[in-house]
C-alpha cells in the first residue's frame, strides 16, 4: 500500500485519523450505516488487547461464557433506569423464520438482563456465590453519529457480571477490575488514564457507582475507555431479577453485583494517541505485527537469511512479517511499514550480510539503529521493550501539559473553549451546575479523580466555579468523544 | 454438583445428552426460544476448539477479521440458490434507534454477501489476491426444533472466506480446509470422520462444490461436523458482488472462491461420541480442565500439597483445577470430576503423601492408578496423551462396528430402520432416488467418501440399490442429527 494523501495529523487530527485507518488498512466502512469492518490489520490489535486483559480476567477468576444476542423487550423493562437508558439506541427484531414474532427480541446493547435472569436460576445457596462470568462478544447501540472504532452501531468488548454474597466483596473486585483497566491501559497500550467515578448524571444506567479510566487525545478531549460498575441490588433484588440466596443463618438475601467492559472503542485511543503524520504507530506490545523484515533486492542469500531471522524471532514469540516480494520496490516496501505502525523494520541488504549488521527503522522516533545479528533476539526485545516505555513517556507528557487546575468560570472557559483538555476544578455536584456547564463549553464531569487503587479521593475546601456554593472536590472536566 | 437421575446413555442416549449437559453445567436454556446459554464449562471446550483451530488457520495464512451482523436483505437476493436457501430462516430487524429501518436489515446466518460486497471493493488487481479472512463469530437460523450445541438458533463458529486468481488454487485450498477439518475432529477431539463431497441435493446454497467430515455418533446417527465449500465465480461474476481484476495481461476476471465453517454443534458430537452412563469424558486436548487435584481431608499439609502441584502442572501448562472445599466431602468431589468428564483426577490424602505416589483416577477408563510424585509432570502428560490416543481408538472402533456396505434395498432398510449406522451403497445420482430413500427410511446421502484428501473417489461398476440402473459410486447415507 502506498501513502497517498494524508493529512498531517497536526493539521486536522479528525480527518487525519478517518483517512489513516482506511490507509493502513484498520478497517473500512460498511454497506450497512453506523458499522464497521474490522480489516486484519485492525482486528489483530484486539485479538492482542483480548489476550492481555484475558490474562488479568483470569487473575480475578473470571470465566468465560456465552449468552443469547436476543434479549426479550420485558427483561430490559425489570429495571427502570436501565431501559430508559437504552431504550432510544434499541434495534429490535420482529420477524424471525418467516412469521412475526410474539415477543419482540432487542439486539443485546450490554447483556445484564439476559444473564441475571440465568444467574437467578443458578443461585440458591451462599454456597453458589461468588459468580464472576465474562463475554468477549458484540452489542448493538444504535448511534445517530458514528466514528470508526469510537463509536459504532455494532462493537466488539468484553463485559463481565458478578454476583456475591457480601457487598464488600463486590465492591472491592469493581476496584479490583478499575485497576485491571488501568494496567491494559497504560502497560499494554501505553496510553496514560485518570481513574475515578462517574457523576450521578453519567453513571451507567442502573448502576450505584461507575468507575472509569479517561484517557486525553491530542486534541484536547478526552476518552472514556472503560468503565466498571458496582450494581448493587438495582438488578437482584425481587422486582426485578429476583437473585436471592440463603445465607450461611438461613435468611434470604439478594446478591450485591457489578459489572465491567473494555471495547474496541480503545483501539480509536490507540490510533489518535500514538499516531502521526506518516501514519499508525503500534505500541509494541498490542501490535499485530511486532517486527517487519525487509529484503533490499531480490539476492537469493538476503532472501534466505530474511526467511532465516523471520523464523528465528517467531520462534521467540516475537510477532514477526516479511516483505521479499518482487513486486514493489524497497522504498514502497519501507513506506508500508510505516504507515501501519510496524514498531521495528529490519532491513536486510548486501552490506548488512556482510557486516553482521542489520539496519533497524524505529517507527516511534523515525531513526535508524544498527543491530548485530550476534544476540538477535534479546537485541530486538530490548528494542521493543524500549518502544514500549518511551510511548508512554510522552503520551504521559502531553497529558500532564493538557491538564489544567482552574479557580474561576473565566480560565476554565478561556481553555475549554481554547485547546481543551481535561480540567480540574470544583463543582458543588448539583446537576444544573453540571448541564450549563456542558451547555456553554461542551465540557462533562469525566470523573471524581481517584487518589489510589480502591476509590480513595482528595477532600478540599473550595467553591463551585459556576455557582460559587460550597464545593469539596475537584472534579475533572473535559469534553468528550 | 452432584450426580442425580442421570438417565444411562446406554438406555436412552437423547434423554442423557439433555440431562448430562445441564447436570453438568456446560449449557442451559436460555429464556429466548431456541437459543443456549454456554455456560463456563461448555464454553471452555469452544475456547480450546479456538486456539486449537487457530493454529491450522494460521498455518493456511488466513488472517483474523470481523464483519457486521448486519446484511441489508438486498445483499442477500444477489445470489439466487444462496437467498433460496436461506429465506425460510432469517431473524429479520425492522426497527432500530426508535424508526422503522428503510431497508430491513438481516442477522447474518452467514457472511458471504457481505465480505464479499468489501472484497469487492478491495481487489482492483491480481496482486490483491489471494484474499483469505476468517471471522469468528455468532450467526443467527431460525429453527423450529432446537437441541443443546446441535441445533440452536444462535451459534458460534468460524467462517473463513477466500478469493483467488486461479481456480486451482481455490480447489487446492478448500481440500487443505477439509484436512484441517479432519485434522482437529480425529487429533484434537478423538471423534473419527469421513471426508467426502456432498450430493447436489445437499450441498451448500450457492456453492458448485461442498465437502464434509461426517461422524458417525453411537446412536447410529450422523452428525455433519465441518464443511468446506467451493463456491466458483457464483458470488463472483458480475450481476452478483462483481469481484473482479485485471490479470498480468490486462484482461478482466472474476475471482474464484471458497468459504469454509465449522461451529459449537461439534461440541454435541464430542458429548456424544466420548460420555457415559456416569457423565461426560472430555479428551484431554480440550477439556476446559484436563486435571483436577482433590483434597482427601482438611489436614493443612494435603491442602498445601494440592495447592503445590496446581502450581506445578499449571506452569506446565497443564489445564489444573482443584478442589479443597471443606463444604463438601471426598466422594463429593470424586462426583463431580466424574460427572464433568475430567481425564485425570489426582486425589491427595495422607498415605499418598508418605509413599509419594498420588491415586489416579482416569475418567474415560474408569480405573485408578499410582502416580508417582517424582517426575509427576512427565508421569501426568503420558497419561493425558495415552487417554487421547485411546479414546480415539474406541471411537473409530464403534464407528467401524456401525459402518455397512449394502447391496440391495431390502438389507439397506433393515440396517437403517434398526440400528442404523453409516451404509456405504451404489446409488445413480439421480434426485429422485435420493428424495424416495430419504421418505421411506430417514437417510440422507452424508456423502461420496474421498479416497484420499484431494477429492479422489472410487469409481466401481454397480447398480442403485433404489432403481436399480447403472451407478458407478458408492455413497454414504445415515440418518442424520
Amino acid at each position: 500500500m502506498a501513502k497517498r494523501n494524508l493529512t498531517p495529523k497536526s493539521e486536522n487530527m479528525s480527518k487525519w485519523y478517518t483517512q489513516v485507518i482506511q490507509q493502513a488498512k484498520l478497517a473500512d466502512y460498511s454497506p450497512v450505516k453506523g458499522c464497521m469492518v474490522f480489516r486484519p490489520n485492525g482486528y489483530g490489535i484486539w485479538e492482542n488487547i483480548q489476550k492481555s486483559y484475558q490474562q488479568l480476567l483470569d487473575k480475578m477468576e473470571v470465566k468465560n461464557a456465552y449468552f443469547p444476542i436476543f434479549i426479550p423487550m420485558s427483561f430490559l423493562e425489570k429495571e427502570a433506569d436501565h431501559i430508559e437508558g437504552f431504550a432510544p439506541e434499541l434495534a429490535i427484531v420482529t420477524h424471525a423464520g418467516g412469521e412475526e414474532l410474539a415477543e419482540k427480541l432487542v439486539i443485546r446493547p450490554t447483556s445484564e438482563t439476559i444473564m441475571y435472569d440465568m444467574y437467578s436460576k443458578w443461585v440458591q445457596s451462599h454456597r453458589d456465590l461468588p459468580i464472576k462470568i465474562n463475554q468477549w462478544n458484540n452489542v448493538v447501540r444504535w448511534e445517530k453519529r458514528t466514528n470508526f472504532f469510537l463509536r459504532t452501531t455494532e462493537f466488539l468488548w468484553q463485559e463481565a457480571h458478578s454476583a456475591h454474597a457480601n457487598k464488600q466483596e463486590a465492591i472491592d473486585l469493581m476496584y479490583e477490575a478499575l485497576a485491571s483497566y488501568r494496567e491494559i491501559a497504560e502497560d499494554y497500550l501505553a496510553i496514560p488514564v485518570v481513574t475515578g467515578k462517574k457523576s450521578e448524571s453519567e453513571k451507567f444506567a442502573g448502576a450505584n457507582l461507575t468507575t472509569t479510566i479517561e484517557a486525553m487525545m491530542p486534541d484536547g478531549k478526552a476518552l472514556q475507555s472503560g468503565t466498571s460498575h458496582h450494581l448493587g441490588q438495582n438488578f437482584s433484588k425481587k422486582d426485578a431479577f429476583n437473585i436471592s440466596f440463603q445465607n450461611s443463618e438461613g435468611q434470604t438475601e439478594y446478591a450485591w453485583q457489578n459489572s465491567w467492559g473494555l471495547s474496541t472503542r480503545i483501539i480509536g485511543a490507540i490510533i489518535m494517541t500514538h499516531g502521526d503524520d506518516d501514519g499508525v504507530v503500534m505500541p509494541p506490545k498490542v501490535a499485530p505485527t511486532q517486527v517487519a523484515i525487509v529484503a533490499a533486492s531480490q539476492d537469493k542469500d538476503i532472501i534466505a537469511k530474511v526467511k532465516e531471522i523471520k523464523k528465528q524471532l517467531q520462534d521467540a514469540d516475537i510477532r514477526t512479517a516479511s516483505d521479499i516480494s518482487s513486486e514493489t520496490s524497497l522504498g514502497w516496501k519501507l513506506n508500508d511499514t510505516e504507515l501501519t505502525g510496524i514498531p521495528v523494520t529490519l532491513i536486510v541488504g548486501k552490506r548488512e550480510l556482510e557486516n553482521g549488521k542489520l539496519t533497524a527503522n524505529i517507527r516511534f522516533t523515525k531513526t535508524k539503529q544498527k543491530v548485530s545479528l550476534e544476540n538477535l533476539i534479546d537485541n530486538v526485545k530490548k528494542i521493543l521493550d524500549s518502544i514500549q516505555s518511551e510511548m508512554f513517556k510522552k503520551a504521559l507528557e502531553r497529558t500532564k501539559e493538557l491538564t489544567h487546575s482552574v479557580e474561576n468560570y473565566d480560565d476554565f472557559k478561556k481553555i475549554m473553549l481554547g485547546d481543551r483538555g481535561f480540567i480540574k476544578a470544583f463543582w458543588c455536584e448539583n446537576e444544573d451546575c453540571e448541564k450549563a456547564i456542558k451547555e456553554e463549553t461542551k465540557a462533562t464531569t469525566r470523573c471524581l479523580p481517584f487518589t489510589d487503587n480502591k476509590g480513595l479521593v482528595k477532600e478540599e475546601d473550595g467553591v463551585c466555579i459556576k455557582c460559587g456554593k460550597k464545593a469539596t472536590h475537584r472534579w475533572l472536566f473535559a469534553q468528550a468523544y
